[in-house]
């Protein structure tokens, strides 16, 4: 599915998108997938979220700002969303940075996530090797992330994405790039919470591989249109949310894709 | 009270509202309610509600992001408005999607909010019928909730307010609408949530019926204002709050009620 | 070290700020940090804190949005920071209005923070006077908080930073006014919330005193560069982000400073 159709159907359709996200992200995350066509809910307790999520089209969860209660009510989450063949996104930021996080990573894993995005940091150390990320900022290249990349995706039967200045995409056999953006993106917090729920938003209405390279297109174009002749991160948060709301399903097939 | 005569009132105390509100809405409801003109406070403990809600000019409490603390908290600053005389706006966001939520919603009707808003499918769904909303976003029209309202507002001897393309509002034996606003408004995340708590800086300041009236025409000029010739929903957020800040008093009169 | 200086120091290091702030704070607090030109990490568990915070290059805690978990936190995180020799910094919003709020106050002052900012209210409430503040907004004027402020500064070896309209900074020795900013400043909420995540940028490659100097006069500038000729609280904190992002390091020098 082209990501102009994705997008199409994604608007058609108006999916629910179940958002268990960071206090940091949970506004301008909402904001993002209301602007590209979905409809957002964020609930996180564990006292409610094993009946909602099913009624979701999917569950998105980022682990931002980790605490015991939200991680019991993500795993109860995304159990419900296995049980109920619910797709579900994985953000796993800054997994790397304590052994509490780790662990939370760990024990979402075991319920496999049908697409894991994070920066090349993240997913390098996903996989167990050393990172030199800094925070929920990313110190490698995505590049370096690829390998890594299509080996996850393939061992454990889901989509990766790495996202930074280019992003990749991979099921493990497919590989693709998106490019796009703007340099003031990672100016700007919670971008990559964002598109995690706008991967989810895609998801709910289309393939996991071709919902993700949809998403990073919508983001890919809505960037570098937002991004032209802007003065800065403040105003470019502003652009870039009427951007994805304005660009029309076509559009997004103006993001450069390269097929490896 | 005519709505100018509300908002010169509100402008000359700056009311303190208490507002208890869900993660989402945190930073928009406090620009919004600082925008029109009062100062709001966002604490939520139970350790300390109930030393804080006497001393605001009222409370309200939005139950988008739900967790046991956080109802626990709910249920002491209510008790601590009723018995201190201290008006309280209840906003029941989605009240019906999950079991959870619904019992925490009727734990805090127990306590007689002074003003409910809500849109079409969670008024509607208040009374026991069957709403048609999809998470946070109303699957009902205003109108077919306003039977609903009236009722609601005599049995619980409170303001009810459905709000939505053209909101109403009623004490059981008033009843009017008001028009307004922008297309972009639900495109936002968090705008009848940063309603509600302009609802209560009004209410702080005058009856509940006229403050529930003079809010929603703050919000139905600001919105039409800030949605002509614009771009998209970042751009909206923008402008809107400049003109809840812009308006004076007597712009408020400016919005369109129908009393019916 | 001068303002310019010390700028440009924290934006070569890029360092990484531990922000355990409040849930209104915590996007804008991020976003002026990254577009000062540092790192920001919101994280708040205790099951986490001591194993991050060593890492950083700073601790800011505020405290406008309390629970019992996220104060347990906050003193795992202070504690770790004085036993690792990480410099710290407290913002005790309202500290004064509730008892729960004033103990928690106290126990964080006990791990000795390098740098005090609050308001004129919190900063007389500290010392024991009574204060006249509402809610997180000051009820006194800056001036009438400096000998206190001295004074607390040499008795808790620390730099106390009052600010308002026009900002006070002292270390108990030193004494400078910056003066600067915008009349909207108050309007947009969380600016002294951000300003404390700045302050700690700045004090992860300066001397206390010098960092929280160059943090208020980067605010001051860009400050009064997004005030000028701006239609309100919407735009203001838009252009505030792309000015605290534009301005350069040589630029901070243009803050009116005066020594007393």
């Amino acid at each position: 599915m082209k990501p102009s159709a994705a997008c199409q159907t994604m608007r058609d359709r108006v999916p629910l998108v179940h958002c268990i996200t960071n206090y940091v992200a949970m506004n301008i995350a909402a904001n993002a997938t209301l602007a590209a066509g979905a409809s957002p809910a964020m609930l996180h307790a564990p006292e409610e979220v094993a009946d909602f999520t099913p009624l979701a089209g999917v569950l998105t969860i980022n682990i931002g700002t980790l605490s015991p209660q939200w991680v019991t009510g993500m795993l109860a989450a995304a159990a419900a969303a296995k049980s109920h063949g619910v797709p579900w996104v994985l953000d796993p930021v800054a997994h790397f940075i304590t052994p509490y996080r780790a662990n939370a990573t760990q024990d979402l894993l075991a319920h496999k996530p049908d697409i894991i995005r994070g920066n090349a940091s993240e997913i390098i150390a996903l996989s167990g090797q050393a990172a030199s990320g800094k925070g929920a900022d990313s110190g490698d290249d995505v590049a370096q992330a690829q390998d890594v990349a299509i080996r996850m995706a393939s061992q454990r039967n889901c989509v990766v994405a790495v996202t930074g200045p280019v992003d990749f995409v991979t099921d493990g056999t497919r590989k693709v790039t998106v490019h796009g953006g703007s340099d003031l993106m990672p100016k700007v917090t919670a971008m990559g919470c964002s598109l995690t729920a706008v991967i989810g938003a895609y998801a709910a209405v289309a393939p996991a591989f071709d919902a993700t390279v949809a998403a990073l297109s919508h983001f890919a174009v809505a960037g570098a249109r937002a991004g032209a002749d802007c003065p800065g991160p403040g105003q470019f948060q502003v652009r870039f949310l009427d951007q994805l709301h304005a660009l029309q399903p076509a559009d997004l097939d103006a993001a450069r894709l390269t097929w490896l």
